[in-house]
């Protein structure tokens, strides 16, 4: 029978070998992490390797994500499905095991991780989204959310400031599910970091109100020891801080920044095999070792035992449990198509003209009811993002709710809701000032990159942001964010607008959704009832004029100039025609029939977006024109700013007929 | 004569004045700081208000910025010239007091403050700027550089992620001349902050390694006492936790959030005169008062003194005394065009085919001899970025040098070299990965909104990065650092273009620049003599024939792409051209003449880069074509990756095919 020693060699050698088969990767954190993560996914960890979808697994994050052959060992040690042949792909195209973990990828990656610090946060949004279901679904003898979240993490994650903001939320929120273990090993990549890294990261952790344990990370039974002590300890999260040496086993390479990024080398790969006793060809793991892992069978036996708990949940309570099941396969709920054209009808119908971001909070008014799964959030913005309503109720420290203070933390916001997004059963969104989306950008790519709907309000939205100046005034962010790719954004120019890009961003379930709103009025407009559906193609044609020469193309607040100045021009003889382009992202998905419908070939147009005027070049050409602008905005009224920067009717105007 | 009461009063009544003349401003930071202020600014700042510019000044960070009222108080009440007219149009269109304290528009803001969390990492920077210029100037009773830094912050600087960064750095280095003072108020936008905001802060920092006291922030003789505390403590940064009440002397508003971000309206204006016995009306100051601010007298006996101190420098180490002079001006060395011409015309006789960001290290070896004034750096990634050379002295820990490991803290690391460059005397550049120039985008920007020479160096540069896949993998974030304004992005083909690109950005004074550089070879090329000044354009013909059909724009890795698609198609009889365009924005600030010359009109382009496609639009139009990616890469091997999403020489020639 296999030993824990053999066990923890088996991650050693896989790790070593896959390395350096593709002579690339990352060799020393899995050999340093092995006992961890034996004790971890061999004894503690609750999942089911036959059903990585099993909803009420315990969560596992690779925070320190360039450690991945760490998961790779273990997803195939204990039953995934993913075989030795897809080890011996690592790194290379098409492989299940990429360079990184990559959710979706390999089955049983909870989340992409590499990014430093952001694994970490997305495990406080696991863990979150634990505690908030657990509140919204149990019932007294039905605990039928009722998970850890467990997570590895290294040195450049407690480096990154964003694992200072969600562990630092992570205290308040007294997230006692949460267990974080630190690769203590004193090594990054640009050597030993005593001469970057002095944190007393103890200390750090307590003075956010975390329970905190330290340990000799090879020693699996303080680890376990650790462990229970975590656990006993329920209203606080846990760091267990795990000395231990990078690379262990390497004879000549362990405790070195040698074996952090690169592979040993054959040389020392054999002399690691002589080193730890590991007398097996590489990629080839003894049977003893195989049935010292699997987990299959206590898998099945973990789930079976909770499919029985769910079973009387739903005969005790059929409507919650329906409702868990549509929750936590992300359905829409069946009435969402009638009941959104209800209330997309009665706000065009109003037609008010207030703010866009005023607009949305309406939306999320409006949608709320038919969206338990609504977890709401500012980054201290409430007030100004408008992301609340009186029917959220806001989770204060310990205790939960349906909408989140996060505190300024825009970055730390981003990766708890890509956790909490993962984790399923809710539906985050949070706002902050559109600027700010700057804060919190590789978080919003990593909701693009791993497909999940977060919902990001981004509120003063432009120059019209007024008095607070250039600091807060983005112009080259909205064009930053259209180029991530999955994810739409939606700038809308009514309050109509405003609501379609909210249910947009709800259906748009593979991926996330900028809403870009004003902080000014818009104007009032009523559109036409058969534009309601045209505006969920992204762009259409918003008023025409027979033998159109001129297509001004807007969103937002300049919609309203677009029309303004179309409606001059017309008076004098020149055919406009104005379409409404709330999303690139969008109208871009459509077919080039509809597209040349909107944007007629030939005819010539200019663009109007208070932003950088270069993005709009992929729909005006070099023959049409931008109203636009490409330096920073100043601190004065946002009226004066709109005049000021060339946003008004004459200069559009003007614009129009220099092209024609 | 004014009482010390009377004069926290002045700041008071100001800023609650302007804030309600504006209607738009922060008046609860300034009411609530007007006593640390005056303690600071009064009692302990050495500064000159008649010299703003004094090198040996101490520095002032409002990292709260938005409670500008306070730093315009403070600035025209000491004696800057700052009038009372300036205070008057606090908020509007062209006033020096802009809504956040901005860089470059009243005497005396040393950075531009608002982004949270910032102002105190740009702090750090200065701090550390002192340490480092202290060591490379001061001589043996000679301490010519020898000022503190004082920085205030508030709860939100607090909680982001950047404050982290900067301040563990700030505990590593032991930046004992560096003082933050914290406004505790327990209040921030969304009320109090118990909810989202329960670090044990000054637990937080000692274990950073930083002195901290606790005092009453309204008693002035507490205050003094622990900055003369933090005084004597010459070996760790200190922070001074302030206890104080948000928006001090309003009866009503005063200790809610009501007073943080809104004007206290007339009425209770009115009710704060009454309470705090302020009888002048708004923008009226006593004589007495001004008498009590005044520090034009005193500021300008210590510039004088710190004069004598210098003169005997200069006449003991007058070649010092020049060099700090030149480079406290940011003056470039009198030999620089001269060597950097030969070091440019070397590399290209040399056309070696390394990685650009190889070509950049011999770049930065080159260069360093010319260049005292370089600090270089890297967050983690020394040997990857390739951002040291033999000739720098890696700062370890209390250990003063020229190089900096940042450890891995983007965000930390651009908004600390955003403070140096502020500082004068030094030219920093730092390295990461370009992928995760997302985690620092706003430091970046803060760059250029303050015309700051910060050098970014951002290796790794697209999908040939490979197999670390596509969290590592920017293909969005080119064109959008192309979109700041002032932001020079250079994107290299060649070992000489990479030097080129370096000369610039170090020539590029009035603004950041980011070298996008790959991980992989590029060919080797030698360019024609007459191209090396062309090149500095940021756009030029690579080569050409008579009467071209097509031109080919490229750069980075995709120029050898094109130069090798443009010989196969010339062979094949279609005359095509080449264009080398390392920098769009150089090349768009050059004459309509020249960019006619190089992108002839009415003929049809076709660009490469791998990259999104759409930015290109602005050049190829609607008629001409892109060889992009607009989707995430993948884990693999460079060159796979590259042939996979069709970065091939087939493709390039097909693509030109397909638009003529």
């Amino acid at each position: 029978m296999a030993t824990r020693v053999d066990l923890c060699n088996a991650i050693r050698a896989l790790s070593m070998d896959a390395v350096q088969k593709a002579n690339s990767g990352h060799p020393g954190a899995p050999m340093g992490m092995a006992e961890i993560a034996e004790v971890v996914w061999n004894h503690n960890l609750s999942h089911n390797p036959t059903n990585p979808q099993w909803a009420n697994r315990d969560r596992f994050v690779l925070s320190n994500g360039h450690g991945s052959m760490l998961i790779y060992s273990l997803l195939h040690l204990t039953g995934y499905d993913l075989g030795i042949e897809d080890i011996k792909t690592f790194r290379q195209l098409h492989s299940r095991c990429a360079g990184h973990p990559e959710f979706g990828y390999a089955p049983g990656i909870e989340t992409t991780t590499g990014p430093l610090g952001q694994g970490i946060a997305n495990g406080v949004g696991f863990a979150m989204a634990e505690k908030l279901l657990a509140d919204q679904f149990n019932k007294p003898g039905h605990d039928i959310v009722d998970h850890y979240t467990y997570v590895f993490l290294g040195d450049g994650c407690m480096m990154e400031g964003v694992s200072h903001e969600a562990c630092a939320l992570a205290g308040t929120w007294g997230l006692g599910k949460l267990m974080a273990f630190w690769d203590d090993n004193g090594i990054s990549i640009d050597g030993h970091i005593e001469g970057w890294y002095t944190d007393d990261t103890a200390g750090r952790f307590k003075s956010y109100g975390w329970h905190v344990v330290s340990v000799d990370g090879h020693d699996q039974a303080a680890i376990q020891k650790a462990i229970d002590e975590a656990k006993s300890v329920t209203d606080k999260p846990s760091l267990i801080c795990c000395k231990t040496i990078i690379g262990k086993g390497s004879p000549n390479k362990s405790g070195s920044h040698d074996c952090h990024g690169s592979a040993l080398g054959d040389a020392e790969v054999a002399a690691t095999r002589a080193e730890i006793g590991w007398a097996h060809e590489p990629f080839v793991i003894p049977a003893d070792v195989y049935e010292g892992w699997d987990q299959k069978v206590k898998g099945a036996a973990r789930e079976s035992s909770w499919n029985e708990k769910f079973a009387a949940y739903e005969k005790a309570f059929p409507a919650e449990a329906a409702e868990f099941k549509r929750r936590t396969a992300n359905e829409l709920p069946a009435n969402w198509k009638a009941e959104t054209d209800k209330i997309i009808a009665a706000v065009n119908e109003k037609a008010e003209g207030n703010a866009s971001r005023k607009a949305s909070q309406n939306a999320i008014g409006a949608l709320a009811p038919l969206l338990p799964e609504f977890l709401g959030g500012s980054a201290d913005l409430t007030g100004s993002n408008l992301t609340s309503t009186g029917s959220f109720v806001h989770v204060d420290a310990k205790k939960p709710g349906n909408y989140i203070s996060y505190g300024v933390r825009e970055f730390g916001m981003a990766a708890i809701m890509n956790g909490i997004a993962l984790h399923g059963g809710l539906l985050p969104f949070g706002g902050t000032f559109h600027m700010f989306s700057d804060y919190m950008k590789n978080g919003m790519r990593m909701s693009a990159l791993m497909h999940q709907r977060v919902i990001y309000v981004l509120t003063h939205d432009s120059i019209g942001q007024g008095e607070d100046g250039p600091t807060h005034q983005p112009v080259e962010n909205t064009s930053g964010l259209r180029y991530i790719p999955r994810m739409d954004v939606w700038r809308p120019g009514s309050a109509t607008e405003t609501t379609v890009a909210w249910v947009a961003a709800v259906e748009h379930t593979d991926g996330p959704t900028s809403l870009v709103l004003s902080r000014q009025n818009l104007a009032g407009i009523k559109h036409e009832a058969s534009q309601l559906e045209a505006i969920r193609k992204g762009g259409y044609v918003f008023s025409d004029v027979a033998g159109a020469q001129v297509i001004i193309i807007a969103n937002g607040s300049e919609l309203d100039l677009a029309v303004k100045a179309a409606a001059e021009l017309n008076a004098a003889g020149t055919k406009v025609r104005v379409v409404s382009m709330p999303s690139t992202n969008v109208f871009d998905r459509q077919d080039q029939a509809y597209k040349d419908s909107v944007l007629t070939p030939g005819v010539v147009r200019v663009a109007v977006e208070a932003a950088h005027p270069d993005f709009w070049r992929k729909y005006v050409g070099l023959e049409g024109a931008v109203v636009g602008i490409d330096t920073f905005g100043e601190s004065a009224p946002g009226g004066a700013l709109m005049k000021h920067f060339g946003f008004t009717v004459e200069n559009v105007v003007a614009t129009v007929k220099s092209v024609l």
